[in-house]
């Protein structure tokens, strides 16, 4: 059995919490968060504590908070040469303070509240500094996730600015469809199976081939039509751009 | 039964075909082109011609061919007074000859040669000019979906730019994020869990609700982070307007 306590108490900590309860070879012996409100939301059988003084003793402690926080708040850990690791997509395991053992256990998925995740497809991203730690944080990986990848910080980094351009630039563009409909008082549920399939395009075709669309096949005429209709749009900008970059990419 | 004839032989044209003729209450009674070969696709059981004056009797004509020759091939039709349909996004109903009855039956989805599509949750759009043509485009529409719309042209074309945001656009960046991983031969299988859970999110959550990342949040040092991986690269720019644009809005 695994023991972690996790530090934080966020959509990542709680969702985390959720996979290694759920699984049988790791056991959530405490989570810790500042602010006793946030705990609540934990289940009755987890044991929660707001006292960093109070944190009980286990193998990995997962920091699961803010990204800017994760250096100041390792730093004021009240234990020494214990395995802990951050869960972010953006910092360098090298931020986590000396006076532990480092790792990295990063879950590649976007998470929210209300969102059941199933961990089994997610890429977890791990990193530490020595070899039995590594493979500690494979077991855990492997107890959640058939998807454990071994990961550097410089290559996390990359992982993480590409995970910004296909979840949050992507999302945008979700808001930006809704946001069009919205001005003629037609419905986003029109474009979800279009959004839906989309996405699942990729499990099949590269995102170079599947590449549809007016800029695609150079289509002035339509381009054309687009651009009056968003004549005066903050969008129009944003259209050229992208309709630009395609073009580019695919006429030469 | 309805009687159809396709005119046209590619994507939209063959998943049409594929659907009506798994429904119970249409029959593709010839799909014509007037290339062959593209029509040896078709199933041994479909009559076929090359030939405009060979053309059958049908309750609907269902032009589904490159947007820009649906005008000229319309008024090329060798009959007059049936009810022609096209099945373009962009195209006005009114680009159709007026030597027929016209319409529009477009289906909101994207469609490659390989993927296997479900037409019933598909929103199929419909306009047409008289009351019985709408109601035969009805029961066309509701052979293969559970989802008919009444669009008029305006609409449509709103619809369809909105499409190119969600569907074209969000492609792209699909194909930036597999790019940059590449760059440090990072597998794009890594993003794909994220995708796919980014697009399905939409169900429970409206995206500006949904909106995440450093933009949102106003994450300078992970913005500049990003900016500096960029450095070189041709998706600087694009990053930067993405983030201001999410930046205006989440943050006025």
């Amino acid at each position: 059995m695994i023991k972690v306590v996790i530090l934080g108490a966020g959509n990542v900590a709680s969702h985390l919490c959720k996979a290694f309860e759920d699984s049988k070879e790791v056991s959530v012996v405490q989570v810790y968060n500042r602010n006793k409100n946030s705990l609540q939301s934990f289940p009755p059988e987890i044991n929660t504590t707001t006292c960093l003084l109070n944190i009980k003793d286990a193998d990995i402690y997962i920091i699961a908070i803010a990204d800017d926080a994760i250096k100041p708040f390792s730093k004021s850990l009240p234990f020494t040469n214990k395995l802990v690791v951050h869960t972010s997509g953006s910092k360098a395991m090298d931020k986590l303070s000396k006076t532990n053992r480092k790792g990295v256990f990063y879950p590649l998925q976007t998470f929210s509240k209300s969102q059941v995740v199933d961990f089994s497809e997610i890429p977890i991203c791990l990193e530490a500094e020595n070899k039995d730690d590594l493979k500690l944080l494979q077991n855990l990986g492997n107890s959640i996730s058939k998807n454990v990848q071994l990961i550097n910080s410089e290559e996390r980094s990359k992982l993480h600015l590409a995970a910004v351009f296909v979840n949050n630039f992507v999302n945008y563009l979700y808001q930006v469809g809704s946001d069009l409909l919205l001005e003629d008082s037609l419905s986003f549920d029109l474009l979800k199976p279009l959004i839906k399939e989309t996405a699942n395009k990729i499990e099949t075709l590269n995102p170079s081939k599947s590449q549809t669309g007016p800029a695609k096949r150079n289509d002035i005429k339509t381009i054309e039509n687009h651009l009056h209709l968003l004549k005066d749009s903050p969008y129009k900008n944003l259209y050229q751009k992208l309709t630009k970059a395609i073009q580019k990419k695919h006429n030469n």
